[in-house]
């Protein structure tokens, strides 16, 4: 194990992943784990799935717990991540898997935010056009908002060759466990069961501005994004029905040919047989995304379809495949491609 | 009682729900219940919720059966309705939960069902305009398909206003039930909990064209339609989520008031208090459509979200709405306007 | 309409089924609707699903609210009954979904729930022997516990005819909803869904001496139970699986016929047909209980398993049977006998 | 990689999770990979969870196939094993998933299979007594039953030390992967989703004889079981609940020294803290079982409660540990205990 990382917001679903994931991690071992409100209790009562770190006990989240760790991982409410980040040096990698560090623009934080604009931080997805290289020199990573990481995926190749006119539509149907372990009377077993519900539509999620900022680099010219997450009753994946009309004289081959041809090399996106489409079962547990596109002729549209794991490529997956370029590791060092099904 | 009704193709999820339904109708009277290849056996075997049924065993689905009700309801693969029909005479209402008559244009038929055009019959939504009037002279209805219901309720009244461009979105995530109850290894259980799955993607879902058929008589335009379902892991249900472009100069203001004044006098479709979206769970085993829709002005498009139960105002109880009609009976008659929840 | 109820905890499940229930009903008019922290508020916020109360805002839950109807129905958390109850007049029925008055021993009650004995009332489980004509005289109500209603009736024709030996095993897998709206960290959906967890193991649970209590009399001697309640990944319906020695020289015979004769007549209990097993499935929604019992001969036990919707008969439509007895109406008088499946 | 295995039955559910493991598995490479009828087809349109297997054809399940591998994993339907382990030598170490070795009484084979009695194999459950030493020697193995493996190990501490009476009842909630991949009406996810439905009631499932076989060798003494196993709406996981009557005398305290001492070395076997209760989430994907045991002193009983996840552990887990006892390896190489969650 040549490092080893601390984890800030040890007993949530994001800091629960994390854990999951850097324990089968062969170079990175789990330091510190710490935590707000739950600061003094077992580890185990909070994530009972992780047997192998039965005897911890969770320490509060102060900087002097952090430091001393090769990597920092902080999973917090956003606005939290400022502060400690400061007093963290250079030389260590801090990596927030909150929305503090995401947005490059001031003013967009601060409309959907509602509070003083944090910064910006190199974007955690290595597969838009230059972040892998770019996340290389990194010592501060900002992880993508898990809606965030499968629009963009799913788009991304038919916008950066202009393959499609920027005006988009984008229909996530997602799993509960993005709105994290704080119970709430929407999300109690009960409702949520059995039930599909829209949430943050008309372009209100917080995500929305982050998904138009990631495809306007792309696309080289502003797009336009009506973005709608809906909740559906499983707790992990989201499915993104992405679509936008076809430029003109596009053909569906041209489509294919493109996707196909941007993730070739990708290790942790998989460009599905023609007539397969993803399914969020095929990525359960796994950092990979599954995609599909096609062509609907009558419409005049592209369609395509992403899906991957909220919380392993999405959050905590997409998070060490960062970490592992920042700190020089092959970029797939102890990621799952095999998923978990059924 | 002033009628009664057979039912062909009892031992199904269409058939079932009719039953279910029928069984608290106050002026219809459960007559023959066929089937195909369960005739012979205990209805209670197929239907164990019907309890009171269960003395009931399935006849054959043949025209000797069927004759001698006011109403027969067809819920049988597309294909068979026409033969039975046409053995019926005109004193019979007959109402077919398939898509048999459901297509005006013989060529969109062919194209989607790959077999010859059976005809077109009275629609039965009478929430569409004229159509009510339509339905009450009606002795033969095609009961429209659960996706075409919950986007035509959608999206119709900012069409009908030219409130938005008719360059149609929707994506409706949809429960099991509405694949039947036929075994299919997509649809076995450990295969659709915890996942999400799109499904004739690309305009090539059968419900595709008769949207269409819906939304351009209303609009008086040709309309263009991206349509794509996705399966989620519940039994019932389906939240469509459409969006078009707004018309240049339209206001959220103009589009809520479309909204509101075409289903004021609705008895099944509620346009929800502003700020609260539909969730099928709040139409779960009731005839409801709820309904909200707003403007996002970045994207400059109307974002609508309609839910109901598939089954129900989806279609066995959409079916009795229309036979109400027919039978020239208050058109709420016998429908739940109170759904199950949790 | 001859009666009007009120509603007490009209924002909660069982409050909500109450409501859902008495819509249906001929004879009861729904009068006021109250609540503890929720007054003030529109009912259709917490009870989305119950439309035709739309316009109706919740009172507080005071004793002047109350006054003035036939019926009230208390759905409170357990200790806040009495007071209440002593200060409506034996003209009023007062029906009780809480505990408060289902124990007829103080020490008990005491053991279990912690607080000073309020009392015991008329037990509204007509089934059990004489106690329909108890019902039929009541002005006071206690609506037994969901677990108990299901074990007991799982249970009792076998102890009362001496079939089995007075000591039980029960294990009872249950959905969510009897736990519940209040968001608690272990009920959120992501922590629900695919998961099994059992709870009150060893005796501890609060249904545990009530459910003793119902077949002690039965039985007419002393009865060992051993109940283990599991969670699983469902809003409504518990099934029950109960076993005892069976003995001696009692045959399956025997066994079958004191369950079906002691059903005969039951409106709400349905012992299905041999080899046919209950599924909470075929009782969603609905008043019923499904029942079927056999001998393992290895084993040399009764085996019986009973299912039912912990809201309906296992709650509110209990409570409704009930009422109806104690106001001199047929018994079944808007009581759904038919389920929502699937 | 030392080693290689081959794996019939690749496209079902316990040969998935077989090839999920043992791309996991740092010493066995996966060689051959066979069907029946779905020879010929990629193993990714069955398994489209193993993405690092896309380029693999399933082959014909024939020796032919098989010969030529260290290991040889049969996950058949119960009949077919047989023949194949035959044909494969002694240096071969052949692991059968399916029923066919598991049972040491022909009798009773034939009775609960009826079918003739194939022999019986070195039986895969490390934790019981003795049964370590006796797999590392093996050179076949037949895996237990799902069922079997958790009320085993729920069970057997108390009885080996006499600490409870052998009159035992189980009730066992399981999710829907037990049953098979291939499509049958009741597994449909309309069906399985919000339903509890028990079968094999009455002693007669297959795993019944299987549970008294290993308890009765364990006890030294006949045992009765009453086995009750019910359907539950989730993909993975069985949870136990075990009950016996405590032998005269015996404290709680004994109870849990009992549990405690039994697994304290097991790497498989978690006796969890005092008051927490096996959840099935614990354990998904993992190859652990959870446990833990009380005392109702009202009922005079002991109450043992296990939960594993039933493809894991209860099988493919399971075989693999036991593979790595006979190949010499580390007995616990390869095999996750991080399970995952939520």
């Amino acid at each position: 194990m040549g490092y080893t990382a601390a984890i800030a917001g040890a007993s949530g679903y994001a800091g629960g992943e994390l854990l999951r994931l850097l324990l089968d991690h062969p170079e990175i071992e789990v330091g510190a784990v710490t935590a707000g409100g739950n600061a003094g209790t077992p580890l185990i009562e909070h994530q009972p799935h992780l047997r192998p770190l039965a005897d911890r006990i969770l320490a509060p989240t102060t900087v002097e717990e952090l430091r001393g760790h090769d990597v920092v991982y902080l999973a917090l409410p956003h606005g939290q991540s400022a502060e400690i980040a400061e007093q963290l040096g250079d030389d260590v990698l801090v990596v927030d898997c909150g929305a503090d560090f995401r947005l490059t623009d001031a003013a967009t934080w601060e409309r959907f935010y509602g509070t003083p604009h944090a910064g910006t931080w190199p974007y955690g997805l290595p597969e838009l056009p230059g972040q892998r290289e770019r996340l290389t020199e990194a010592h501060r990573i900002a992880v993508p908002g898990c809606h965030v990481t499968v629009a963009t995926l799913g788009l991304f190749p038919g916008l950066a060759e202009q393959l499609v006119e920027p005006d988009l539509t984008v229909v996530a149907v997602t799993g509960t466990s993005g709105a994290g372990k704080a119970p709430k009377p929407h999300l109690v077993g009960s409702e949520v069961m059995g039930a599909l519900s829209p949430y943050g539509v008309g372009g209100k999620h917080r995500h929305n501005p982050e998904i138009i900022q990631n495809l306007t680099a792309v696309a080289g010219q502003s797009v336009s994004l009506s973005f709608t997450p809906v909740l559906a009753p499983l707790p992990r994946g989201i499915l993104s029905t992405c679509t936008a009309p076809l430029a003109p004289g596009v053909t569906a081959d041209q489509v294919r040919a493109a996707y196909e041809a941007t993730y070739a090399d990708e290790p942790f996106v998989d460009v599905l047989p023609e007539g397969t489409w993803p399914n969020t079962a095929m990525t359960l547990a796994a950092n990979t995304t599954a995609v599909q596109v096609t062509v609907d002729p009558d419409a005049g549209r592209m369609v395509a379809v992403a899906a991957l794991d909220n919380l392993t490529k999405g959050t905590a997956g997409g998070a060490l495949q960062s970490t592992n370029l920042a700190l020089g590791l092959p970029e797939a060092t102890g990621l799952p491609r095999t998923a978990v099904a059924p």
